[in-house]
């Protein structure tokens, strides 16, 4: 344990990277994928479950909590960490991102955005400074600037724009977020799919200096060939000293090829919204428990699968009960889909330790490309 | 463990009585309650969570589970133990208070109930000896007799003629249910709230001859007054050397009058789906987790509890996961629920055991009449 923020990198293999966050929360093993608690839970899941896949942080959304329950309230109970019983490490974003798409009557200024909350109405501002504040009552040990990103496709000129006014944002986040040990300020560069863009924002996130960096503005629809052009430069303009975190991705195969361009950290809702949808990810790709071809297989989602889904269910019942409208069945599926996904970030760190992360991606590909199982 | 289904009576108190059913799959501590598993799972509950409750014993119903998934489809997969991942005992109901209440079109002859299924309008047929066809490809240990039972209030013609019908069908029953050693069935006892009634039917069912008896046909909308008052002489007209079994019962007050009265078994849907709608109980009575005066109580639900939600979420954190529709919020308090049953039932067999009954009824309602803590 320490009482820093601190990051060592333990091995590379071509651009990417293992290595150990510590916190005093305790320490996250990168590469790592961050479930998502939204609104102070993982859906469906006991944070001692949600630990028990893997995860050693968890990612909470400033914009849901600051209308509910308040920001205010989970501090007067506590912080979030207590509130929702995870004593480990949270990263928070900003807000930035989920006011501009879920907000209603929501007004960008300079100063920040005026918004109406989607759940009743209620007027709200968000500005570097009020994310600050939210982030800290949260208690959260990883901060996120507060920032803008416009939809794709944009403009350059919009895009640009909308960088730079992020970049003083950024600015205004770091002077508001001040010296706290043990917790971590991490800017995010934008720019778009412009690489000069994503350049400038790199040096003004460089000249202000933060604990760690993410690449934002993707996954926001522009397809994986286009992020993984942009990731193919985007972090090697970003310190190589510190965590690279990007935002909101992804579908397994996502998650390989941000790892392979030098992502340290990433997060989705996928594994856990997956779940309650019955999708179920696996080393043989997705599979569709809702079809009836699984309605008397008495085989487990994957036989070589540890989780308690494929120990102990066939995909007969995982089937019924989802049909059933059972809530066991986003229980279940969900813990498989997070089991998996840390089973698949373990290989990967594992793979770049030993310097086989080619091979390991070669199979990656070749179990996905096999698919799944035939019915019987 | 034995081969042999069996019943040791260890202690009585007044009426009260506590003893250890034996099973093949383990034994069941009594007076016990039985969670209500319809659908091949306790809602909201993984099956080891349950067990981890107190749980001995899970009831397992025949009409939801020849629908869908279908009794033939869990035979073919091993059977409802292994389908649902629970390796203790279960009981099934025999269908035939369900398809009553819950099927369309149904039309009741001397023969059984034909209706039509309220999944998907499908037809189907429901008799003594379809039922204890259905109830062995569950491959439930203890099975209930076919039976019949009318809406209270009707005259006490209706409820004869139900019940000598119900004393027909019992003779089928223990036909068809032919010698399968180690699976036991149990007779159900009609009659209403009619004392004659009552004797005629305990002496029918005597005289065909079953390992278990229940009181049926309560619980059914008639008063707590009532029931008690039909509990006060029908227990004693079954075997003493076999488990008595109250129906459908119920909350903690029934529970506790039941057991006062000589019963040894009873199952009831409500802790979990109190759990589903905000609602939990407590040795302080009901507490409505919904209510605004959670909203900022850092206590738990009841500081003595030592069930998960109990020792690591406040009030204020259900507050905030039932507000906000979170799976997790069922979670918890169903497992609540279930464990301050159960916690209530292992009260009741000590203090059989010990000779303490009154003392401990006294304090069970001494603290309910105390009511829920004061808001802070």
């Amino acid at each position: 344990m320490t009482d820093r923020f601190s990051f060592t990198l333990h091995a590379t293999d071509g651009k990417a990277r293992t290595g150990t966050i510590h916190t005093p929360r305790g320490e996250i093993r990168t590469p790592a994928f961050m479930p998502v608690g939204t609104a102070a839970t993982v859906k469906a899941m006991l944070p001692e479950s949600v630990r028990a896949t893997g995860a050693d942080i968890l990612l909470g959304n400033t914009y849901h909590l600051m209308l509910r329950p308040t920001a205010e309230r989970i501090a007067r109970l506590g912080g979030l960490h207590r509130f929702m019983n995870w004593d480990r490490p949270i990263l928070t974003d900003s807000g930035g991102f989920q006011v501009m798409s879920l907000a209603a009557l929501r007004k960008l200024t300079e100063e920040g955005v005026r918004f109406s909350s989607h759940i009743d109405g209620s007027k709200h501002m968000l500005s570097p400074e009020r994310s600050m504040e939210i982030q800290k009552l949260l208690g959260s040990d990883i901060v996120m600037c507060f920032d803008e990103c416009p939809a794709l496709p944009a403009t350059e000129e919009v895009v640009a724009q909308s960088m730079r006014l992020s970049m003083r944002w950024a600015q205004r986040s770091r002077d508001a977020f001040g010296d706290r040990p043990g917790h971590a300020l991490f800017g995010i560069q934008q720019g778009g799919v412009t690489e000069d863009l994503r350049g400038e924002s790199a040096e003004a996130l460089k000249a202000i200096g933060f604990d760690g960096y993410a690449v934002g503005g993707l996954a926001v629809g522009e397809g994986q060939e286009t992020m993984f052009s942009v990731l193919d430069y985007a972090p090697g303009m970003l310190p190589a000293d510190k965590p690279r975190y990007l935002m909101g991705v992804g579908k397994p195969d996502d998650i390989v090829g941000a790892v392979q361009r030098g992502i340290d950290m990433m997060d989705c809702v996928l594994p856990s919204r997956s779940g309650r949808t019955g999708q179920a990810w696996t080393r043989r790709g997705q599979v569709n428990i809702k079809n009836a071809r699984h309605m008397d297989d008495p085989r487990p989602l994957d036989e070589a699968c540890t989780c308690p889904a494929c120990r102990s269910y066939s995909r007969a019942y995982l089937h019924h009960v989802f049909r059933a409208g059972e809530i066991i069945a986003s229980m279940l599926l969900t813990w498989h889909n997070l089991h998996y996904y840390h089973e698949l970030m373990e290989g990967l760190r594992g793979a770049i330790r030993a310097g086989t992360l080619d091979a390991f991606v070669a199979d990656f590909h070749a179990q996905r490309a096999a698919g799944d199982i035939a019915p019987l």
